[in-house]
């Protein structure tokens, strides 16, 4: 059955990469989730639209179920390949295309990871600001599909904010090109704008128009330690007043305890409970001396016990990775990851009817808080224990997102800040969209995808 | 018939406030294209979301098309009513209701005009940037239903960055929040983006919550004669490079001729056939300095002819009553309108072959040329000459319409940058649109409104 299927789609499209080792049915059917046992039919891999669009021909022939799939460092499972889908890769379609300076505009296709689009901005001494950790292998397309944040969300936004146009192949392989890289463009539904966010499962993105935008002057980087998790909102506020920040990023000492153990160098002498990263302009004195005001008034009020300011380059990143290389250091602790957000008007008295959630729901449990505050968004990673069984485990942390699904919901809140919701946060959808809103989801999707065949069961069951 | 259901209506909303005066429907059937007659059922004006909702259910009970209506200051007829629709006018929803100082949002009701939403915004200390001449008559929810620009557009973008959240009752009455205010939040389709710029076909727009942000600093007006066309992009690539522009816009000596014969004062001594008016960062010596290097630079390259800068914000106001009287000064004339756009990179080949083609079109008809040029829009107005009916100036200007509609295409532009397709646009949809993008704009369409009931036949006819 699986074979004369693919040599159905070989013949269908005869120059196009096919991958069919078990090996790669395992690599391309999964993501970081690593809670689903991958089971794709194929993987192919095209180097062009149309390429792309004759695959999605021959699906929609054959009654094939697809999985776009970019870099598969997502958390919610939106691109694993459980279930005999064709997974449809766009990593061979990974290159800068046209660049227009007087638009300040990029042409890149889906596949291209991150951090080369930032590189090839710098080569136009332009920047594309939206970063996060897994830059070196997440793609675009799959940033776009998630509406991707990260850290600097505080100063530029999230994914959407810097999309200008975008290419889309169909479930029945038609290409639509989406605003076409115009500033103001007021003809009907902006379907660019419905795509950013929609986990695969409208259309396959194939290509971009990304904006640009100037480097930032220059910025110091700051290292905060705080005495209690309440006064983190006095800290935000007290920056936040004087100084343009970059990012505002907080974690804990059990998270930092992680990272030094994963090799990072310690910043202070003491053990302090909580710690913020900040990156702030520090272009000019009067900026400079800015943060040292915003700095002592905290120390001032007791908010602040300790801090430390980035005096080269290579110390910024030093503070960074503090930060950065939280979620490598837990990685094999098989952690289950909530990724929730609220209005930063919110976020006190969230953090602190979730704190105690937390405290009372998981009291044997390594759990492990950070997030970018700035933005509303908290992280909070529950880590596996020894000895316990995965399936266990998970059903334990589902018993206490149930919980926390219900705080959200009183907080107008939401169950996933910038992960997506995938496989992993279905059930809980409910929690931040109402029943008419996710009926007219489902009604939205069988308009673009009448079989279900695009990403199925990602975001809802149908 | 009417009476009776007009009876019906009032007996499923006992408070509802109704008109069914004659003048009252000629008022409220039309907004500013004056090119269709008037003819609604009733105007319905809720002073609730809850009321906006029961007279949505009668609707959906009794099968009556609905025409959501703000300041009806629309020129694509959005928002006429002329086939027995019950206009559902949200004039009484007008009203701020919450500010927070934390997230810097102001949740305001649809029908505040947006003139009221500036004033809002000044007595917390905050702008809401999104500007344009209708500033006091048109309402913020068809703002947001048009995705309005105007003349901000190059500083701060159109409405849809403007937009946190938004209550939408549906075609059957059922209330969709949507987004709440959030920063982040990738939980499945952004609907608050679709029903942004999406005219009133998917749901009446009753509430939104607005982002405010801190007032620009100090700003200068300058004006400038320009000898030819061609330079325009030029002059505004001087002026680009070097400041930190809010607003540059365009047009032509005939516009300047009908605003002085409506009363503003002439800014020079000679007539020039063309002037950009442009406000920027004046803040400091330096901006200062770089604002007059940019004129001088434009000046000693042939660019600019002859210039003036504002003293005093008196002075900046009468150059830019310049540009804003425009549209009031041409009302007479019931001027035919195109609101174009290409990216910005285009404008010149697209300036040239549009000039041509406007030329040879129209070699008998009074043309006005003006736009937002920094963000690749440009509005041509033609005047109806005295002697000529009606019927016969728009089906000339009709005509000339698809040849620029071709044009368009050719530039990848859109036949709508600002004012929306409505009625007046729906045949040229397809210069902007392909077919399968079109198809998907009806299904969705039908997604979210099966009937068809929700401002029927504006955008396209399903």
């Amino acid at each position: 059955m699986t074979d004369s299927r693919i040599a159905s789609l070989q013949q269908a499209c005869p120059g196009l990469k096919l991958k069919t080792d078990p090996a790669d049915l395992e690599h391309y059917g999964r993501d970081w989730t690593r809670r689903w046992t991958p089971a794709p039919l194929a993987i192919a891999l095209p180097a062009t639209v149309e390429e792309v669009q004759a695959v999605m021909r021959w699906t929609a022939a054959e009654g094939v179920a697809v999985v776009p799939s970019g870099g598969r460092t997502g958390l919610s499972g939106g691109a694993v390949a459980a279930n005999g889908e064709l997974v449809l890769s766009l990593e061979r379609m990974n290159k800068a295309l046209d660049y227009d300076a007087v638009d300040r505009t990029l042409v890149v296709q889906a596949g291209m990871p991150l951090e080369a689009l930032h590189n090839a901005a710098l080569e136009h001494g332009l920047i594309y600001p939206v970063d996060f950790a897994a830059r070196g292998s997440c793609s675009i397309g799959g940033n776009i599909a998630t509406n991707a944040g990260g850290i600097r969300v505080i100063r530029y936004g999230n994914t959407r904010e810097w999309i200008a146009g975008l290419k889309v192949v169909t479930a029945t392989g038609e290409l639509l090109e989406l605003n076409k890289g115009l500033i103001k463009n007021s003809s009907g539904y902006d379907f660019r704008q419905l795509l950013i966010g929609s986990e695969g499962t409208l259309g396959v993105i194939v290509e971009a128009t990304v904006k640009l935008t100037d480097p930032p002057p220059a910025s110091n980087v700051m290292l905060l330690a705080l005495p209690s998790f309440d006064v983190l909102m006095q800290v935000f506020a007290a920056f936040r007043a004087r100084l343009q920040l970059q990012a505002f990023e907080f974690f804990t000492d059990r998270a930092l305890e992680h990272v030094l153990a994963h090799g990072a160098q310690a910043p202070f002498d003491e053990v302090h409970p909580y710690y913020v990263v900040t990156e702030f302009a520090a272009g000019d004195e009067a900026q400079e001396a800015a943060a040292m005001a915003a700095f002592e008034d905290c120390m001032g009020n007791g908010w602040v016990s300790d801090g430390v300011i980035s005096a080269s380059d290579a110390q910024a990143a030093q503070l960074w990775r503090l930060r950065e290389g939280i979620t490598e250091a837990l990685a094999r602790y098989k952690p289950y990851k909530n990724d929730v957000s609220v209005r930063i008007s919110s976020m006190p008295a969230f953090l602190a009817e979730t704190q105690a959630l937390i405290g009372e729901a998981y009291p044997h449990f390594d759990v492990v808080w950070f997030g970018h505050i700035g933005d509303g968004n908290l992280h909070i990673n529950v880590l596996k224990p020894d000895g316990t069984s995965d399936a266990d485990f998970v059903s334990q942390c589902e018993h206490v997102t149930k919980l926390l699904a219900q705080v959200l919901a009183r907080f107008n809140g939401s169950i996933s800040a910038e992960h997506g919701i995938g496989l992993v946060k279905k059930g809980y959808l409910d929690s931040t969209r109402g029943p008419a809103e996710i009926a007219l989801m489902k009604a939205v999707k069988r308009a673009f995808d009448p079989e279900g065949r695009l990403n199925p069961g990602k975001l809802f069951d149908l």
